[in-house]
């Protein structure tokens, strides 16, 4: 049995507190991970808070983890101990249903999440199974790899899922731990960026790869602006005039939500959507295959969040950070 | 000075009237048609009503025309007089603008369109640009292939747009003119296909090539239905609860609108949207290229809308008919 040293909270809302646990035997097909970083992502806090009414206390949350493989199942082939891996949102597939057997995990109906009825990377040690365990690849700063593993992969996957060409141009919707991974990947997939953030991000969105700006808080400068897009993305979880931010795509154009927006989006198809032939799609994080594709591509483009980082002993800290929304951009707790 | 013969209304919502005009000199890019049959479509009724606040008195509508050539511009290449053509929604395009180029001709924001600020096929002659002329194959009974010019080209264009596979499975909402043409082409397609239609229009949504059928009328039955489809296409123009459409869809599944919806669509991005990755689109009619792509795959397959004939001396009857909603299907009128 091994004993596993983690930061839990008891309740909705709680604070953290050191918790441990035992786990049960090592299956075939799984991988325990000594944890090295692990990323704070918006759904830890949501999961902290039970927002999504499916949380179980105590809770351990973290699904960004970059760390070393400390054993492996018996039928484990693809990854060795001290091998360097991520893990992010899911932490095992049902690995035969058309969606896993097509490459869509993440779309698997059986998928299971890392924080979800299981305890995630906020420890000294987490176990997932070894598919949704993807190798690090040497040129990537591990230290700051770990929001790549959900934050990361939920902007770069719709580049994949959309077939997006570098003569796009894409603008992006919210410029926080999600969006500024986006405008950084839309750069160096060789697009023309926008960000439409607030006014404060203004500046620092072009540092990270914007080619122009768009104040988001202001509908009038979306409905008025000569920028055109072919994909516009948006990782905000808060409702917009939909119908405006259409009005900004060319022919062909797509609107890809990849935020938790819980309002319903209330889509005119009149003129836009019909006359312009636009689309509008969602997706949720991505498959192993393409998180693989992602670390490879960041690292061919020393691409990295902006981070801050705490200690995993001042995880209460951090967090109190998240909730005050100042976070640029995304935080990772080291482990101590 | 030609004189066409012709039937208008001369106020929203009048009776048609024998009218006349004339037609200045042919242009080197234009073509005339001798009229032989014209569908009526509902936008002809929507332009007759002048429900979309852009119709001009004297209006004479139709725009599912088909004709023989009989006069050719200078500087038409592609047709000759005598040769048996159609003409639908479109009567003319920029040629020069990116969608032009890119043979997305029908998202020409300078398209001009057969029955706004024109007179169409409700006569002995139509004009039009030589671009939206398309020559109808021989195998092709030319007799019943008007309503396949504008009702036929809005339904199967989504299936060359959206590269449906043959293996897919498609729900057609609303089987009137343009569902059954869908459900026609669905099947010839070699799709697994579902008529979304009230329990009355059943049997012969069967009949036209639906392997399924589902009680349009009915939410709680498409609701529990266990059919699952990768592409539903919508052909009404009346509000639905979409996203009970949308949790019939697979994995990576479209609903695609072809119909006028003039209310917004209410759609919400849990859980199906975000985690079976869906989108939902919309598309107006079709490029020239794709037509003939269409009417050689009609001619091919033995694909024929269902009709009624008038005489286009009694287009107040054929009108009347259509307001009554009973024409099963499409309605077309044959010159006298």
């Amino acid at each position: 049995m091994k004993t596993v040293h983690a930061y839990a909270v008891n309740e909705p809302k709680g604070s953290f507190e050191p918790y441990e646990y035992e786990l049960g035997d090592l299956q075939p097909d799984e991988v325990d991970i000594d944890v090295e970083t692990c990323g704070i992502c918006h759904s830890d806090l949501s999961m902290v808070d039970n927002d999504w009414d499916m949380s179980e206390y105590p809770l351990v949350p973290g699904h960004e983890v970059i760390g070393k493989v400390s054993a492996i199942g018996d039928h484990v082939t693809h990854l060795s101990v001290g091998d360097r891996v991520g893990l992010g949102w899911h932490a095992g597939y049902c690995m035969v249903c058309d969606q896993c057997m097509s490459g869509d995990h993440n779309l698997c109906a059986d998928a299971s999440s890392t924080i979800v009825g299981r305890h995630g990377g906020f420890a000294d040690v987490v176990r997932a199974k070894s598919a949704s365990v993807v190798k690090v690849p040497d040129g990537l700063a591990a230290q700051e790899a770990g929001p790549l593993l959900c934050g990361g992969i939920t902007v770069f996957n719709p580049f994949v899922q959309l077939d997006l060409s570098p003569t796009s141009s894409v603008g992006v919707i919210g410029i926080g731990g999600l969006g500024h991974m986006a405008l950084k990947f839309a750069n160096a997939w060789g697009c023309e960026v926008t960000a439409f953030t607030s006014e404060s991000k203004q500046e620092e969105a072009l540092e990270m790869g914007a080619h122009h700006t768009i104040n988001s808080r202001d509908m009038d400068a979306i409905a008025n602006t000569d920028l055109r897009f072919d994909l516009v993305l948006s990782t905000i979880n808060v409702p917009l005039d939909w119908n405006k931010v259409l009005g900004t795509l060319k022919t062909h154009g797509r609107l890809h939500m990849v935020g938790a927006l819980t309002e319903p989006m209330e889509i005119g198809l009149l003129p836009d959507m019909l006359f312009k032939q636009l689309s509008v799609g969602a997706s949720p994080v991505g498959p192993p295959v393409i998180i693989r594709r992602m670390l490879d591509f960041a690292a061919r483009h020393k691409i990295a969040p902006v981070t801050e980082h705490f200690p995993m002993s001042k995880v209460n800290d951090a967090f109190e950070r998240l909730r005050s929304g100042d976070a640029r951009y995304r935080i990772i707790l080291d482990r101590d």
